[in-house]
């Protein structure tokens, strides 16, 4: 595997236990150095690294990836179809490559991968390419093959990521991405300038608030115990904090084993709610706004059927409902398109405080390897 | 509640010690006066219930629905795909209803639900009514709300359903789903009517297939010890397994309250691998096919991680890679467009017997309604 294109000297662990840990405490440093490439903050415009690259003819976006990239992905399928109203097909690599999907004429099919190589993920780009679908990827190693493949690279600027379990690339796919659907919606005529100069700032704020979101790392690591007990436990979200959910659960499977399972907290009710009892804690990621009262009453019929709730919100929120959690992690206010780059930032440390808690090996998890280049 | 129209004197146990039992005998019966109504055997053609309603315009389709019925639809993603080359979006209906979700003219929405109530779904069809898609709804109640805000009623003849956990329901949605896609093949000239002649066999076929299936019933009830003492069981398939892996997750989960998971076998190396010792039990749903080598290899790697494998598989299958094997169950050779019914059957004895003998309450898990009719 090619690391990105960073010296060896950066990879130590500094004053850090993991690699892990020292990669969580580096994202408001590598976000920062990965949007330098998509915003020109004193002009107030989002851009591309290839400004040629026309996406107003882009009718239809298919988003191919695995594992966490593909939960970016997901956030990025809300983000387009709700800032440009284009809208956006997903599918894991292994399922899409398979399936004889159907794709239309003026179509852009994005890829995303930290190492590039991902082999499930690279067959996909090249099924796409050979059906006359144009290649965007965001990919955070430039030399890799996905990176000489692509019509339209957006790199991701995060350096060379150790841990096994992907935080920094993630949460730099996701400022990405979210760069990338402001340029969409402009590309489509779906945002006026003044919204544009808005939306800059706010992804020019992201470092400070994952800053502010990261200051919460005492007290995460205090509620770790609470989870290390548990045999399972439930991540819920609604809107893209559902892929929040997914990639919550999968952290705290991937270095703690203890089964973990992100569901859309309005399926809650069709089946999985059955495993609830005191024994099962339940991570509830809700931002006030337009979907909070909803995911709340979900949170209730969990915390009916005994379920011990840890409730990731913002100060109204955690006023609103806070009442009915063991534990709540109040995250910064926060525009909704960085909201899930900053949300990423507890699960990720309560999955790594807990993993610590267990004592298992954390940075070289059992069973997985960094990246998957075999089918 | 309202149930289907079928008399009271229908609704007692028979000779079964539980609904859910009976339920799951009664598929070959209900499949096949489902499927009435969607074949004319005679002529060798599928049919519409509404045969005046034009198909050829369908430029897309959009899928909603919530819990099995998702997995249903699901796997018609699979078939209208292959067989009618129609692209198909599809969301659970909690998510699908908040998410602004782009809808382009000439759209088919298509909603399943066995009650025809379930609230999200039914938010949803309205919904998209409103943006101007014309609805479509596969359902077992024919007085229900769905039934009556369709364009294309779809009706499955499944009779009541008292079991929470969804079984005959399912199956006879899949009946619908799969005359669907030959009706919408047909329409867009993807089928010539030597194929439709053959489809309609295949599909003539299924109840003697579910049968056989049905047949493994005290074999399967012999291996429930194996999965009962587990506290974590996957469930793995490609393709249109992939959501008979997620059905048969669930219908653990409900009834067992054993933390069931379904996931692609692809994505297994991306994360949930890591969750696999001795102790986990993994259901790998094969049949024999071009999936079939991709779908061994990901159950070696978890064979070589300890994981005691099950594999439902046919014949061929079993005699490939049944070795790897704790147990297998071996289901008869069928079509593509019937193996989905056919695989519903062990993955729902298997999670009846698990929950027999753990004693839980089977036709009454706790936390759970029949029909879901609050957000």
């Amino acid at each position: 595997v090619t690391l990105s294109g960073v010296s060896g000297a950066m990879i130590d662990k500094g004053n850090h236990r993991h690699f892990m840990q020292k990669e969580i405490f580096e994202q408001p440093v590598v976000v920062a150095q990965t949007l330098q490439a998509y915003l020109k903050p004193l002009d107030g415009k989002v851009a591309l690294p290839i400004p040629e690259f026309d996406l107003a003819e882009v009718k239809r976006v298919t988003i191919v990836a695995c594992g966490t990239s593909y939960y970016a992905g997901l956030v990025a399928k809300y983000w387009f179809e709700k800032f440009a109203r284009v809208p956006v097909d997903i599918d894991v690599a292994s399922e899409f490559r398979y399936r004889e999907p159907v794709l239309e004429p003026g179509g852009l099919a994005l890829f995303i991968s930290q190492s590039g190589e991902t082999a499930d993920t690279l067959a996909a780009l090249r099924h796409c390419r050979a059906e006359g679908q144009k290649i965007a990827v965001v990919v955070n190693v430039p030399t890799s093959s996905m990176a000489r493949e692509a019509d339209l690279l957006l790199p991701t600027n995060a350096g060379p990521e150790i841990g096994v379990a992907s935080t920094k690339a993630f949460t730099c796919q996701l400022a990405v991405l979210a760069a990338f659907a402001a340029n969409l919606a402009r590309a489509k005529g779906k945002m006026t300038a003044e919204e544009e100069r808005g939306i800059v700032q706010h992804l020019a704020e992201a470092p400070a608030a994952l800053n502010a979101a990261l200051a919460h790392d005492e007290e995460i690591e205090k509620m770790a115990p609470l989870v290390a007990v548990a045999r399972d436990v439930l991540y819920l979200g609604r809107g893209p904090d559902y892929p929040m959910a997914l990639e919550g659960a999968l952290k705290l499977k991937e270095i703690s084993y203890i089964h973990a399972e992100g569901y859309a907290a309005g399926e809650m009710k069709h089946g999985p709610i059955a495993l609830i009892d005191d024994s099962v804690p339940v991570i509830v990621i809700a931002p006030s706004g337009p979907l909070f009262e909803k995911t709340v009453s979900n949170m209730q019929e969990v915390a009916a059927r005994g379920g011990r709730i840890v409730l990731i919100s913002d100060a109204v929120g955690i006023a609103k409902a806070g009442d009915g959690a063991v534990a709540t992690i109040e995250m910064p206010d926060c525009h909704p398109l960085i909201q899930p780059l900053v949300y990423a930032v507890p699960v990720q440390l309560l999955a790594y405080h807990v993993a610590v808690a267990k004592g298992t090996d954390v940075d070289q998890p059992r069973n997985l390897a960094k990246s998957v280049t075999v089918e």
